[in-house]
């Protein structure tokens, strides 16, 4: 429409023909200056074009690239002599050789202190969280000494802190028990855990290699912030055993059986624990307050739980708790990690618990690390490459699989400490595995004494940042139905299992998408007077119907999902709006504005042909606007077979469609 | 923009700031003609209005209204008086009341011509595709009595000829025969098809009563067209058993399986059998083709199967062939179906399989029959109100359960038929069931001798029509993902299993929706000359970049499953083209144009601000355009907590924002 300046331009107030006004049709009152038939040409119609050819391999490579390969990792190689690119190829897989060479001692200060920083927090949760997967106490140890190592050379975040969690930690404990007892066959047990974290690096190296990272985006964040305060209540009272000393725990992970436990063996409660841990959990949990409110004072939290370690273990030792019920970790042997790629079982009486267990914690953590890496890469205003930190933390679990590790990844809370100890670049992972190391090594006697207790208030107070209720509240602000996926997590994991509440939040989280599909929001545009704008009427009051004329928008490819309901919705339209203009003039064009339909299938065509159909039994006629690349090569390919959409239904904007159409209503109908 | 023209409407050629030229950037140089501050005003930029305050109850209730109501089948009962309500309510649950007041003789006749038509077919088919379901042939003729009385009263489509079809009894046999063999345990197995189909009428019900009916559209053209000829494929190959004479034949179903078993028993064929079998089905074939060519003479092909049966029957009594190796039916009771309710099997034991037959048999029935009504309804141009049809099926089949009948649905050959023989009401279908009675009654002793090769040979015939070549040749031509569903659907049906080809073709299409969703386009939009339109560059070679704007159109919901993908793809767009731009100016601001973004969730939220911050950060600004209803109430509510998005980065139209803007960026730097 507003192509009309070209040629109306100098003559002033000119032919508007966006006003809305009556158009011309038989009811209306033909207005005595019948525009010239010349008049439409001369109007600068657009004409909608067809997108440029491109055959159906090129397509499919640009829609390859565009799904697998969207941040265009190798652009910097293009044009570079051979040598170069071999060069940014190596850098491209090891990170280290970016920022290595330029590494200088100011830089390694700042280095050693965040890393001896994220070590005093690594050793107590790296026993405790191997404990929470049933595990030897060592085997979280080792798990933070090798994996730090390879991540630093592999990975491209520099704030990451990588070492066991709690969450893949809990899963992977509580999926092996169900077929293998810890307790019972502790050499099994530990052999299905190295194995799961075999598979679960090879599930994330996959992920990373096929570049399919957008399987985690899938985890949305309702669903993470449901789904962590789930697994943080679970993880807690998982605790209640060492927090109160009982000694004949359930197995069960859910919050009824845990209570019941709980309440049923009252009698093994004994108050010289409960004393410990509630002492030392208040303890930590200050700490944590005072670092929360003070950034500054970091450490506080970051050295308390170190720091309880050694207060309760001199505490036991001084007063032989040990022989007052209070239960101690033990011997533990010194050495570094031993091989254990001939410990991997692949035995099919356990393969599939293995590989289903590598999969889900294997994705989870993944979720963890990718989340923590973005967040930190964001406040410095670098760049992240998922993908590639997913084959960097995938390495790092093969790896740790054949070296007595098992499941890490990039752990919220410790890489928070890190980047607030003012890490600069990995280094501060081998620094934090170089002090691991020396426990290793020297120190792993004095953890005799440690008591569980202990280990179990670590735990608690570590996880206890993971309920975050001021993203529940505005969560639920912001969207209702995100809040119901939050609220189907959090009690799907707490009532039924982990994996199944996950399952579930992500089911309604698909379906909901899906629903946005199958029920697209249409809007009945109207006109804004005095323009040629066109906006829906439920929103803009000032937009007025153009009579003679039904404007409807589509939002969302038409596809098999939503064609019967399009069809029939678009004629219940029809019917309600002839109904009411009937009034003043008849229904004469149905205008479907197709601007924002991205895409549009088999089914989808053939409702247009439909709905052109009955359209035209109607007396009246559709006009198509704005048909974007995709829908126009559609159209046109319809067309080859039968002229279904001729080019004079088809308008580049709603106003050109309506301003020449009603000077074609009103020639042809005087 | 457009607005402008109110404020130099009288000028003539007056300022024309749609015109692409550089805008004023710093490298730009200064217009000696700067625009007075007032000017922004006087231009009548239109402001984003936030939609009408609705609240959540209200919403959700729209919502609701919209997902299980779109058809709002109550809205003729407005404003009506109470007495005229509860009329309209009973002939909206009995169709019948509302066509047999005004039934006449002369509609009768025609219906009475169908009817008879309908019964010469589905007799033999009866017959033929109880025994598909290894169930006894008299309950195929069973089924083909009452279920019809039923839905003649509960139906609402005029075409529809119901009686058991191909697919739902080759599944429920298939399905079923995995538990129990038909052969050593028949009254259990018939028990476990009443069940099923009980469980089937349950879930087709349910889904019509709780208005789910949407769910049988996931089930797209492609997928059906693909699984329609797999099913016709395995279907047909299961015939080869009575069509070659084999005895000992697989209960296996797959192409390879099948074909095995074939050739493995080479010995038993028997050509008396294999010549009768050919003769027949080549005679069936021929008058399928007589009536494809000729639709006048539609009754060759409807009344050939009850010909075939006759000839075949009369030729093994004269020759009594039974004795030289042709099987035959044997002796078949005489009178109506006996009430099964009694047989139903309710045993912890089976209900699994039951209740599993049921639903994928009651899902795959119900989207035959909603398929064939719809399609006869657009013909004749009258509606189908789906979940009423889905409620009528469910219905008929819980009824057929109780009275010794299996699953049955509108089969599509039979209704084509009946429409073709010019059928008025649904009064056709009751001609039929009164004809099946008269055969149940009288007429059972004379299929004693009937061949059962005759009953294979009907079925190919039959079914050989569900493998629509040019609708697959349509499909690849213009759209290559479906046709892989297509392909998918049909490879899994013929080499894995039934319900597995239809889950893994349903699983495609709906990855497909979800990558669209993943992966949304984007398009960089560009101003075609002298007009405010602004489309896609690559798509209209006569838009052209603005310099110092980077305009981006959005194409999807924005939500969990794109917001990491839309952060980094546009930071990457921005990279890329202010790298472009160096060249002449520099690029100052982002539009992004929301006009197809239909909803937002919280990720996605978080993704705007992310990426304003980041914007912002590289000395750029970030311009929303056109936000719909619901994007618009987000962002105000994120507004209300911190003023992200204030009033000045949002306009309503590109053309208007890229106009204001140019002219701020011209005043703050001269």
């Amino acid at each position: 429409m507003v192509g009309m300046r070209g040629a109306y331009g100098g003559s002033g107030g000119g032919y508007n023909g966006n006003e809305s006004r009556p158009l011309g049709g038989k009811a209306a009152a033909p207005t005595s200056l019948a525009p010239p038939a010349g008049e439409i040409a001369a109007m600068g119609v657009h004409k909608v074009a067809p997108p440029p050819p491109r055959s159906t391999a090129s397509k499919m490579k640009a829609r390859v690239k565009e799904t697998f390969f969207p941040d265009d990792p190798f652009r910097g190689f293009k044009g570079q002599p051979l040598g170069t690119q071999w060069l940014m190829a190596v850098k491209y897989l090891f990170p280290i050789l970016d920022w290595m060479p330029g590494y200088s001692f100011s830089l390694f200060k700042s280095d050693l202190i965040s890393g001896l920083t994220i070590a005093s927090l690594a050793i107590p949760q790296g026993i405790s969280y191997a404990k929470l997967a049933s595990l030897p106490p060592i085997v979280g140890l080792y798990s933070s000494f090798v994996p730090p190592m390879v991540y630093t050379v592999l990975g491209s975040s520099r704030d990451l802190a990588v070492g066991p969690v709690s969450i893949a930690s809990l899963i992977m404990g509580s999926m092996l028990r169900q077929a293998v007892s810890p307790s019972a066959e502790p050499l099994l047990f530990l052999q299905l855990a190295l194995t799961s974290t075999f598979f679960a690096g090879l599930v994330q190296a996959s992920l990373g290699i096929l570049r399919l990272g957008f399987i985690i985006d899938f985890l949305s964040k309702a669903t993470l912030v449901g789904f962590m305060a789930g697994a943080a209540i679970i993880v807690s009272l998982q605790q209640l055993k060492a927090l109160l000393g009982i000694v004949h725990f359930t197995t069960e992970m859910g919050l009824v059986p845990v209570m019941a436990s709980v309440f049923h063996h009252t009698k093994e409660w004994s108050w010289q624990t409960i004393l410990m841990g509630v002492c030392f959990l208040v303890f930590l949990l200050a700490a944590r307050h005072v670092s929360i409110r003070w950034p500054k004072l970091f450490w506080v939290s970051a050295c308390a739980p170190l720091a309880s370690v050694v207060i309760s273990t001199l505490l036991v030792f001084l007063f032989k708790a040990q022989n007052h019920g209070i239960s101690i970790i033990g011997q533990l042997k010194c050495g570094l990690n031993r091989p254990s790629w001939d410990k991997l079982l692949f035995d099919t009486t356990y393969l599939g618990l293995t590989m289903k267990t590598g999969l889900v914690t294997g994705i989870i953590s993944l979720t963890e690390g990718i989340a923590v890496g973005r967040t930190f890469a964001s406040l410095k205003d670098y760049q992240v490459d998922g993908n590639k930190e997913m084959m960097a933390i995938g390495l790092m679990n093969v790896v740790g699989s054949c070296t007595s590790c098992y499941v890490t990844t990039g752990a919220f809370s410790r890489s928070a400490v890190n980047h607030n100890a003012g890490c600069k670049t990995a280094m501060s992972n081998v620094i934090m595995a170089l002090t691991v190391m020396v426990t290793l090594l020297f120190l792993m006697p004095l953890f005799v004494y440690t008591p569980n207790v202990v280990l179990g208030a670590i735990i608690i107070a570590a996880v206890i940042g993971l309920i975050d209720i001021p993203a529940v509240y505005h969560i639920w602000k912001m969207d209702k139905m995100d809040f119901l996926v939050c609220v189907c997590a959090f009690a799907g994991v707490i009532f039924i299992s982990v994996q199944e509440g996950l399952a579930i939040a992500v089911g309604i989280s698909i379906f909901r998408v899906l629903m946005q599909i199958t029920r697209p929001k249409m809007m009945v545009q109207g006109n804004i007077k005095g323009t040629d704008i066109y906006r829906d009427l439920h929103h803009y009051k000032e937009a007025q119907r153009v009579s003679g004329f039904l404007i409807l928008a589509i939002e969302a490819p038409i596809n098999f999902a939503n064609s019967n309901y399009l069809n029939e919705r678009i004629k219940r339209w029809i019917e309600e709006e002839s109904f009411e203009q009937d009034k003043q003039t008849e229904l004469h064009f149905i205008i479907l504005d197709l601007s924002a339909v991205p895409a549009i299938d088999t089914s989808g065509i053939a409702f247009l042909i439909d709905i052109k159909k009955t359209i035209e039994k109607r007396d009246m006629e559709l006009v198509l606007v704005n048909p974007t690349g995709e829908v126009m090569e559609k159209i046109q390919r319809v067309n080859e077979a039968q002229t279904h959409f001729r080019a004079d239904c088809l308008y580049l904007t709603t106003g050109e469609a309506v301003a020449s159409l009603s000077v074609l209503a009103k020639m042809t109908k005087p």
